[in-house]
């Protein structure tokens, strides 16, 4: 097998593949020097673990300064709602008894965002645990025009998942049951308020993986996750949700069931109905059940971590890696030595390869580990020996690869910790998708504290960050529409994976012509009359 | 690499091993016997050819007995919509001069559907260029009040592509043009009239293959495609057309233009508006131009034909062929022994493995042609071991993997040359994928030709399908609602992929709950209010 390969490898490739025809288990491999396998408490962070998002809480760190009301920080209006009364209460109370939260204490976290950009006054939160709740919970604030914010795991990052001033928070916290799942199809049928992680673990010990994976699975519920068609780091291999949902149970405005909970893989009966509740952020409908389907669980997976000499050199990689990693390729993600500096400061986790320019994390996952492995040494072969790459490392143990993917899923966190973020998160052309970045460095210049760009960039997706100190009105009329007008201009996505949210509502005339918009009122229009559905969001201020 | 293998092998898998060892191109193997492969005019039928649909026509075999006129046969009302005056041929002709159609010859073919089993009685077709001829043509007929009826290749299987009564009839036909593909990312942008197998040699000459496939490419439009939601042959490896359509140009029932032609991976900003218009069977809108994504096409392609003992077998070749097979499989068909004799009959394609119960087409696709044959192999060697399968063949190259598919791809031409085809198109559970056509066949005794199951088995998708010398509302009767009883009671769907149509219109409430029928009639009020798009279709007849 191994002597069809090209006699001209490098070293690191011939103490590799010693290894592997010794049948040794090298849980991780470095190239381009000493071998860096890490001990507890080295080079990779002080626990081994990888906590990768402030789990089960999205509460504020202790020390953080008081996040401005969203009220007063945005030039916005509260609209004719009523305004919760005591008799309002006592009626919740009889819905949800002893779940309706008053407490000013309690409802600090969820009226903040996790990226602490927005706060809201609501002064009600309910936790249901059926969907027959949320529909009679609905019904009643229809009827008594009280507006409702719905929130999942509130890691949103649009501003979408908090009040604006005192909607009712409808949390899905308490709806975490898993409904069915069946082990020949993977078909899992769930409430809404799981948690990706608890699923993820769930469904791997039955042999299948989740469809999508996030930093911030540890918080976020798979309610939230359609709900803003999360996209993350599984897009690449499996697609989006709107192909991995098979079913959804919605309660409209009205607190009327929609029951569009199949299990089936196709249905063509009528129009698909769930697509518009996917990504549509709480403003059509509150998610209470989904079915999604799960591949198999991959019996081998690799993780390599390379160094790019520059950007060109990022993308003929994922070029060559797509070519030759092929069906095995599932994930490819990017992230510029800015961020690499920001998990080294602020998350004390090290850079495992050469310093570079730019990092690359590449994903395969297969059903034979031989034959993924040869693949992948030919693809290492070909980049490293070419000079796409510098340096890299590989990883095949679950928990080195957990510590790769941490330098990724983290950088959301490390850039929380640098300060006030302004966060871009954009679909560009792959040829112009880091022209930005340098572009704002330059123009923003001792403005900012970090330029940073990372993202998903096999499916064409940029995170842009912008790191101060403290909220500027002025910094913000620096980047903003500067940032949009250069997407627009390259037919880009204003929003490609984290939605509108309240922050971005009024940006989605940059990738969307007035028909469409038009079109959208409408859908709101009808599907919620009174406009009690996470008001303020998604759709722009009508003027 | 050999040698790991386990010794237990069968003679023919030996053979084969040989020949791959030896490096003979073994075009096509054989086992359980002598090698059978076909010279010209063999048992392959006596073209060598595939001609998998009637192509570039959906006109009747000139013998073909008259299809009984829509109106007559079922029991329909005419709703007021305009009757088409001069005046209005005059406009029409003013709008898409020179391609107005009304020739009572050349009307019948895109009068009556494929299977031939409706007929309408338009007396115009108009076959526009551009979206702005779209455009005018839908703005002009809402002021009218004149109904339309959306057509493409007019493949469909639900009676949803020919006019009622007198709807005119908008034809794609001339609306062929590609816009543009890109060779990096394999998006492909295009007019709605392009035919699929254009579309796929197009790209495949790019090194990309089409996300979909079907039997009908030789005639089918990308728009037809997308209006229907089709599946198809590759839905198991590449998804629904709701993850690989990337964007959508609709035009509106009042004539606006919807741009929606991104061709973003990505796109999170706002309602997904291309979503509502993918499977609504051109009663929203009429789709004018598709921004798909495509695969890069695999390097290596094999297709290996079994024959199965039992249905039971069937889904353990399944089960085992997902196992072993994993990320390179790319199709999973079965059929039954009734449409490998109809195949015989009617298209005089020989079968080309031992008289079975079951066949089974199974279909990889990968990017490392040994690693593919090894996994392949591997396989082979466990389910013809164990008895799962009792026969089988294997084609590797392009002429010979096509034979192979024209036995399953060519059933539906076959059982419309068996006489009248009452069709059904099912999701069911896996388990009793089969149950339904065993029941059928023996409730139904004598007074059906042939009670066949075939499909696309990896989708949990069944083809029901009864011959009979012609209609009869007596074996309707007995069918229906019978069909769609049993198939409810397993919670499946009445239409997995072909949609509703006319025929299949009031059958909708088997899938649907009565809160999601209302919301379907509730969208079509508002982006059609006048109705004028493709009446009669998709939702149910109000009572
Ligand atoms: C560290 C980190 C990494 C992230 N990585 C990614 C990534 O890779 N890709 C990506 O797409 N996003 C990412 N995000 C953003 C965020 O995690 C996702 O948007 C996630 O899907 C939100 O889920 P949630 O349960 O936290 O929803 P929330 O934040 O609670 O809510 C988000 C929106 O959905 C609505 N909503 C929530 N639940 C429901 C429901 N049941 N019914 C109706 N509406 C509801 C809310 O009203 C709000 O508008 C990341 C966030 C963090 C903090
Ligand atoms: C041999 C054979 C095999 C088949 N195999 C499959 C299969 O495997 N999977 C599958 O799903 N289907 C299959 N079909 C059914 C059929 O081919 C598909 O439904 C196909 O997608 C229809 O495309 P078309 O261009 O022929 O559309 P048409 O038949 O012309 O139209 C179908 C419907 O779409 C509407 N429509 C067409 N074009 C537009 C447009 N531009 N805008 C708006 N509405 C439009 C029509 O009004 C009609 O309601 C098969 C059919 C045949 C004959």
């Amino acid at each position: 097998m191994m002597s069809r390969l090209a006699p001209r490898w490098p070293a690191w490739l011939f103490w590799w593949r010693a290894a592997c025809a010794q049948g040794v288990s090298a849980q991780q491999r470095t190239w381009a020097g000493a071998s860096r396998i890490p001990g507890p408490g080295g080079p990779w962070g002080a626990t081994g673990t990888s906590p990768l998002v402030r789990r089960g809480s999205s509460s504020a760190p202790s020390c953080a300064p008081e996040v401005m009301l969203t009220r007063e920080r945005y030039s916005v209006r509260r609209l004719p709602f009523s305004v919760v009364s005591e008799d309002d209460l006592a009626a919740l109370e009889r819905i949800v008894p002893g779940r309706v939260v008053t407490d000013p204490e309690e409802l600090e976290a969820p009226n903040v965002d996790w990226l602490r950009t927005v706060r809201g006054s609501s002064k009600v939160l309910l936790r249901p645990r059926t969907s027959q709740e949320v529909a009679h919970i609905l019904r009643y604030c229809h009827e008594r025009n009280l507006a409702v914010s719905p929130q999942g795991g509130n890691t949103g990052m649009v501003g979408g998942s908090t009040p604006v001033f005192d909607e009712i928070i409808v949390s899905t916290t308490l709806m975490n049951q898993i409904v069915s799942f069946h082990n020949v199809s993977g078909v899992l049928v769930c409430q809404a308020g799981c948690v990706l992680e608890a699923l993820s673990r769930y469904v791997e010990e039955r042999g299948f993986v989740m469809p999508l994976d996030l930093g911030a699975k540890g918080s976020c519920h798979i309610g939230g996750n359609v709900a803003t068609n999360a996209g993350g780091l599984r897009f690449l291999r499996y697609g989006s949700l709107r192909g991995t949902v098979l079913g959804l149970e919605v309660v409209l405005a009205d607190g009327t069931i929609l029951n569009c909970l199949t299990s089936l893989r196709k249905d063509n009966t009528g129009y698909d109905l769930k697509q518009l509740f996917i990504g549509s952020e709480g403003t059509l409908g509150v998610i209470t059940a989904v079915s999604i389907l799960c591949p198999p669980k991959p019996s081998a997976v690799n993780v390599a971590f390379l160094g790019c000499p520059g950007f060109a050199e990022v993308l003929q990689t994922f070029c060559t890696c797509r070519g030759m990693l092929g069906e095995i390729l599932s994930a490819f993600e990017f992230m510029d030595a800015e961020c690499m500096k920001l998990v080294g400061l602020h998350l004390r986790l090290a850079c495992p390869v050469q310093e570079s320019p730019f990092y690359v994390l590449i994903e395969t996952s297969g059903s034979g580990a031989g034959h993924d492995a040869e693949k992948l040494s030919g693809f290492l072969e070909q980049v490293l020996g070419s000079g796409l790459a510098t340096d890299g490392t590989l990883a095949t143990d679950q928990r080195r690869i957990k510590m790769l993917w941490a330098l990724r899923e983290r950088i959301t966190e490390a850039l929380s910790r640098d300060g006030y973020v302004y966060k871009y998160d954009l679909s560009l052309p792959l040829d112009r998708l880091y022209d930005l970045v340098s572009d704002l460095r330059a123009r923003l210049g001792l403005h900012a504290k970090h330029v940073v760009g990372y993202g998903h960039l096999g499916d064409g997706n940029l995170h842009l960050n912008v790191t101060a100190e403290a909220f500027s009105p002025s910094l913000l009329g620096t980047l903003e529409p500067y940032v949009y007008e250069w997407t627009a201009r390259q037919q880009g996505s204003v929003s490609a994976e984290h939605g509108l949210g309240f922050k971005k509502k009024d940006v989605l005339g940059y990738s969307k012509p007035p028909e469409a918009l038009q079109l959208m009122q409408q859908l709101k229009a009808l599907l919620d009359p009174k406009g009690i559905l996470n008001p303020y969001k998604t759709l722009p201020t009508r003027t």
